[in-house]
């Protein structure tokens, strides 16, 4: 696969009633040739975290190259740094409010810090200075328009990532909701509710054992099931980005178990009652 | 026209909040370069009715040579075929879950049967078997991604259908709504209710004489009106899809009638008081 | 910059929902290579005003070239022109009813007229006539998908406009809220309230001055804010259209002042008492 910076794709909080995401890509269209993936608009307002783990669940696959911009900037008009990073699989554009935080981790460069993290190993950073990439004039509300969109067209017509500002050798990391293990029991949360009504934890599968019951809202759910098809009315399993994830069969989890965002999850492993002496 | 298998459009049901049409997009994105069409993500969760409803309204536009691309995909996860379906047209990826059934019926081939149905004259279809096409590993819950997206991907970039699968001869066709005509009258219902709150039956024109009278929901309207615009407060008139739809101009006559998808609706042709001699 | 007609910019009150939106993508596929670009498609169901209001946000940003159609468009099916227009920036395609209003306006061109303006100078525009650009047959309720659609593929492909239908010398210019100045107080009003709350007004930052009190929904606001940080529940700030906006720092202004579209804002020249001598 060759790497071509020919894929812009976009993260934000702005909806998609608006004209701010096509106003976006009037601005990307009017000065460079892309393909544009929309990863979602629907990031909760200002929720830094909400995007790191909507990214989380979707950089492994996005193209060699790709430009990958993140409008969730509740800091916009305010002297919070806005960045462009070189990464070995492409670039990311955005304000540097923690919306990397995954990326970094997954890696375990980052682990558990929180704050000013060093660059791992491959990555470069600077901090965007260099106004003539820019429109102008620069308004204080929508960076994404004026800052953001004109920079990921600058690095996809080839512009070197240090002729758009000074080099950092830092970017933010910032807490997010995580699982934690403790005497056997994991302690987790719902870090998301899908269209579905599914609820996905921050529970990894590498934290499960092959039989499990988790508790959440109050009710208890043996897993894992193998797939959404169930006589269950709500079931556990591993979701498609390798998280432990609670669904019900041709129904809202949600709806069902009234729970969203932040809620706690816990899961232990399952002890099988033998009832016969155990073969091979 | 020519045959350019360079553009795929997609059918799901998985909203466009979280990022899971973004990375279908992403994995083709990495894999070929084709123009997306989003034809709807707002399919109704898990039902195969509504998407081959929404296919019916749709495909005959496409361009030739596109790949279609449906994911409402309940079996996912369990021994459901996945298929891929060359037509005259262009081509079909998905579950074998009977989303084709308006495509098949429209021809007159599939009749009114049900189940397993021959495949048409010059259509084509295999199992998807080779995982070679296929990320790795493949997910129980995101077959979209994991299949679907690649084995898409793989028919932009010319692989013959055949290298992706076992032959099939024959394909799943649903249960629909559907109107029937007893006594001159046509009973049928309503299929979708859409953004302007227009009701849309499964009634089609060919069903219709000059003049009739519609009953639904407990009141009756004449019909047919020749556009949106009348001064009567609901409407019958022949929708962009060559069906019988229910409209209110300016407002949304499912709010006005209070009735949703599978709501009966009967029609009468309508006799007219002749008040002198007719003429001609 | 060159002009390339090769982007289409879309703009209607279809919804995403539907597959409307998706068939006009399918049949410009069909016809000729374009990006395409989704202004909104949240537009308020047959609001012309809101039509022209998403398109004052929005042209200034596309690209040269750029054939942006609009279908808001309560009057299809009955006589309303269908119109084509060349402009020293692209092309406009779309029923002639006022979404043009604010373009027009902006230049100081249409001033306050309303009804049939004259073209500004270096404009062109045609009575769509030509049936041969159109899908046949014409449905009465869908002229995006039957004529306006192939149009601008037929423009992207380089057809003259004249060969379009007959030449035009006016357009539709329609009423929409604008703020007056009298004797020293603004009279504007909400004319857009955002995916985030954000009441957006008719008030540019032309009628204000450096600093000013905001009077809406009973309360008012001290402005204007620098950014959307503050430690004020509710704001006043210069949007990024260079309108007044009211917004709530991490809130939705539009919940907290419970107001809409169409709500009366009042602006004064706040006095600053001096409380001791100016220096400088």
């Amino acid at each position: 696969m060759n790497e071509h910076r020919s894929v812009i794709a976009l993260l934000t909080d702005f909806g998609i009633e608006d004209t701010y995401v096509g106003v976006m890509k009037s601005v990307i269209a009017a000065r460079c040739s892309a393909s544009i993936i929309d990863l979602s608009h629907a990031v909760l307002p200002q929720n830094v975290q909400h995007a790191a783990y909507f990214l989380s669940t979707a950089y492994r696959y996005l193209p060699d190259g790709a430009v990958t911009v993140s409008v969730v900037d509740p800091g916009v008009g305010t002297p919070r740094r806005a960045i462009a990073v070189r990464w070995p699989r492409g670039y990311f554009v955005g304000p540097d409010n923690g919306w990397l935080t995954h990326v970094l981790r997954d890696d375990g460069h980052a682990g558990d810090r929180t704050g000013e993290v060093d660059l791992p190993y491959g990555w470069e950073a600077v901090e965007l200075q260099q106004a003539k990439f820019w429109l102008s004039p620069v308004s204080s509300t929508f960076h994404g328009r004026d800052i953001f969109a004109p920079v990921a067209a600058a690095l996809v017509n080839g512009t070197p990532l240090v002729e758009l500002g000074a080099r950092r050798l830092t970017l933010v990391v910032i807490e997010t909701l995580h699982a934690t293990s403790e005497n056997g029991t994991v302690h987790g949360h719902v870090v998301h509710v899908d269209h579905f009504g599914n609820l996905i934890t921050d529970i990894s599968a590498d934290h499960l054992s092959d039989r499990f019951t988790v508790t959440v809202g109050g009710g208890t759910i043996e897993g894992p099931a193998e797939s959404y098809q169930s006589s269950e009315p709500v079931i556990a399993l591993i979701g498609s980005s390798g998280r432990l994830e609670i669904a019900a069969p041709n129904a809202s989890a949600a709806r069902l178990i009234a729970v969203g965002v932040g809620e706690p999850v816990t899961v232990v492993t399952r002890r099988t009652l033998e009832t016969g002496p155990a073969t091979g």
